[in-house]
């Protein structure tokens, strides 16, 4: 951590905040400029609170050098975590299609979607039980019923189930669920984050949509503090100042955050844009750039869907789209390595 | 709403889309231009879902042109809200002011800074007993402990309290506590608005730091229609390219929020710029734009804080303010008006 | 073009407006709804001032619905324009790979690297000679000088050169540039955009750091309907609330514009991150996802670059990236078609 | 400056750039942590290029602690400055009102608008002669001719005009211009920057609509630099996700600015809100900030402008706002100051 001074500060202040800190144990390394004064701090700075540093009279910045994440930083788990579910497993190079309905409608609709895509080369099955809506008059969700069709399609095709989880009181609930999603909504509800963490199925960790990568590794890291280590980040789009699409996809969050943790990135090209047509090009450049997975919606009637149909793409479509996806994800395997870092 | 569709459209899906919306007891209005066909959708729109129809094939855009908030809008509550809070009110041409620390720390902490804002002015008291941080190893809060500091310094008072819920399991501890506050991160945390909104106490509820206006107040529509209709919206700050304050203060919300709703808006310039020489320009500028109140942060010993200092006042400076912000607030009162809309 | 009324408007304002519209030749559809008239409008709606009818008092919201831009318009132009240029044609399923150091800092410098990059598989090569720079302190470009070290590395090579025009008075030093770079803080720049517009030379037109699709087309537009019709599209990311990358790369801009505009587009990874670690990876995601062509910084040695070396990859390592780009373009070309729209 | 090393960096890389940094006059303070290396730069920094060392594999961040402006700079000119124009001055605790239409129509426009705001207690009159319009369709201004019109209400009321110049070739033209506007769009047109630096009239500066503070005072800078001193900073928006108003007004820039530099800051109300029934509530909060002038759109008829008419007001309803603006003007430099900093 680097704490710059004001120019000229009271020299009492200065030795009172120098003994403070190296009553916390933390060594003091002094650069005295012409103008400003910047302080090293050496030591286990995660236990410092910048906010208390920023406050003193004499501080005129305070900037972190580490990473405030452990659990979460690649730095020290050099290894990809490869995460176990059902018979497949998510990160270390495999390609994980997870696809399905925006809200799951009926047990024939979920059925008939989860086969479908089954054929397509899916790996797991996603639908929407409990819906976080901007509006209290839209469709909620169906709920407990929802988890219900979800278990039949979980039973007819063998695919796990990821669904989202809103609120902590729908837990119990959740026995036939194998990864629990966190919405964008919830990315910081730190409550749900530290439940999540307590128990031990998978979690799909949305990013918020204006989150900070290091804020997302945060409450990635909420989950890991509390005991789970299986977390698996997925992007969905940031909020900018563009309107065209529903929001802006970061793809360059695929090799920033494999960079900087060891967790599996999914990619989310359907709620990025919101609009099914440009779904396509976008789930395909996240395979090239190195996701470990997508999550698509697939809608067998777009027409009558109850939310979010803009978004879904058809079976028949899907089926041309994920044939593409593994072969060229199979492709980019097999071209020589680029790793500059 | 309005619906465009798109150039040379399949006949039968366009009157099955007629056909499906006249159904819904909906009147079309259609514009066809040379390029373009627009539908003028009539009748009782908020129960169509936007992403539906957005689905069409047919369909290339659609617009809401009524607002999606009813509970919240001034068009069917013409009258301000006016909030009874212990022997105060909120709204209806008040100025409300609300401080205290960021977070609770001691009793003598939270009673010494009750007492001195009191002196200063001050309505109602405000201290984080649960704090939502960024990082699972910074400081969580007192929780518990804090609710009964808070109450101590009510006691000693008479001053209403308000403090963050984070978790819908916390509300039972609550019973002392007189506003609820929902913080930015649970702004779209949809079942604790639905939990605030069957319980009885006013909620004070932030903006999320990128939500829109629109957002904002569908939240509160989350909780009034549930049967609380006691919403007091508190701008924040809202997240921008610029990083030289933590947030953007956004004070046209006031003017923009007078004329959408009727609910009181408060203004919390603390958290909105993140350091404390900013906050005494900032809130008089708010209370000139027309706010209902201001939420400011005020510590008896910065340099202790253990979170958020950068932007605590301490008790002397903040009564200079309090006091420049009450006579602003009468001088204001004092002049022509300039209604112009 | 859609304006929605205000709720009981006055009526001889109401016919006012009517008049005004016909008399432009605008023939008006009226939806007459419960709390809200719209009228649609057709006809030329160009001309009209969008601006113009908001400032009148009954009128709550005017919106567009058909483009503003009509040169740039796939609706009016659906084929793919394709720009020659030297031995060379830029769009029409092309992968251009235009390469090169940020900016030319000897004859020596400029020639190598344009030699290697050549070597490469490089079409054309590209240098700074006018730098825009942030600061006035800091390295503004070799200027006419660079030009010179340009015109030699293009007759060694054989390849046209890029390079950025800041300003009307430096358009005859570029009697031997071959395409125009107009830069993203010269996006609005309206009379620089209508002088490269009245001259014949191909213009490479960055997106402005936080405009929007629509405003980057007009900017095209502005050239196109000066005369040029040759104009190339460049993305080189926007501003948005993360810092870890300098700009966030927009990637879904290429299938967007794919679908609004004609003129070919082309991805500048190595602004658009602002680190060379990212570049490969996000060059990889912008093939796959369709654009014509990338801009990449290319540097012998980054150690002594005068600017922007942190985002330039050397010759051994660029040689790698654009074989895999050039592979990668014909794999995905011989995959099945998903066109969905 | 602050450079943070890699780990494990390489030993012969780092003496590498120990020498070259020495060999630049600088002076190297070390601090070596457990897991990371942070050298402290001192000396004159300002030379110095971050991309260049940010580009070295030893490094793993760079960052400023000077701020890179100096001219600009409150720390070097502790002073205000104030600009006398005409007979009146802007800066120094002076309000300086500047008011007249978007765009220049007529001569009888021009002077009856300058008249009236006259009338109300301006101290400077606008209008735009050449207009940036985001389409090449749109009305452009009448350029020469308005300059003319604004001579004469010039000659009419004895007020000092403003005006945008968007290109370089029309300074000629500006002999009876009192004050340059740059607009935003050319905040970073550098130079256009140079060309009014050389030059003797006052500069008004618009801020980029997604500029940062410190780009906007490197751009007064490019002006300073070159030899003028008397920039005024104008705040006109910026640019977030928020659509329900143009853009969005950043009042905070008003003491962030007063504490950086000591040249003027004014705001505009018209552009940053575009509705004109916003700027009334916002002109009133920058005056509370304290601003040393707003700029504010009034058009006689905004039934008939031709330009930007959303955000212009009347001249009757721009009295009351005159008035109210002078009258908490006086009023808030009679309270007790409140400076924290």
């Amino acid at each position: 951590m680097i704490v710059v001074l004001k120019q000229n500060p009271n020299p009492d202040q200065v030795e009172g905040l120098v003994n403070w800190l190296e009553g916390k144990g933390i060594t003091i390394h002094r650069s005295i400029g012409e103008n400003q004064t910047v302080f090293g701090l050496v030591g286990d700075t995660s236990a410092l609170d910048i906010g208390l540093i920023s406050a003193l009279d004499i501080v005129e910045d305070v900037k972190r050098v580490a990473e405030p994440y452990k659990e979460a930083n690649r730095k020290f788990h050099p290894e990809d975590t490869v995460i176990p579910i059902g018979n497949t497993t998510v990160g270390g190079g495999n390609l994980t299609l997870i696809a399905g309905p925006c809200s799951v409608e009926s047990e024939e609709q979920m059925v008939g979607i989860a086969k479908a895509v089954k054929a397509s080369g899916v790996t797991m099955i996603r639908g929407g039980a409990f819906k976080p809506r901007t509006s209290p008059y839209s469709f909620q969700g169906l709920g407990k019923q929802a988890l219900e069709y979800l278990k039949v399609a979980k039973q007819e095709t063998g695919l796990p189930i990821v669904t989202e989880l809103m609120d902590i009181s729908q837990l119990p609930l959740f026995d036939d669920v194998d990864v629990i999603q966190i919405g964008t909504r919830n990315m910081q509800n730190y409550d749900l984050l530290k439940a999540v963490g307590r128990q031990e199925k998978p979690v799909l960790l949305k990013r918020g949509m204006s989150s900070t990568y290091e804020e997302w590794l945060m409450s990635a890291e909420y989950i890991m503090s509390e005991g789970n280590p299986n977390v698996i980040l997925c992007e969905r789009g940031i909020r900018t100042f563009e309107t065209y699409t529903r929001n802006t996809m970061d793809i360059c969050a695929i090799p920033v955050l494999k960079k900087l943790t060891h967790l599996p990135i999914v990619i989310d090209p359907s709620h990025a844009t919101g609009r099914y047509a440009l779904v396509p090009s976008m789930a395909m450049a996240a395979v090239t750039a190195g996701c470990d997975g997508l999550l698509i919606e697939v809608h067998n009637d777009p027409q009558h869907a109850l939310s979010d149909g803009a978004q879904s793409l058809r079976p028949d479509k899907f089926d041309i789209l994920a044939k593409n996806l593994i072969s060229l994800h199979n492709f980019t395997a097999s071209l020589p390595p680029m790793q500059f870092d």
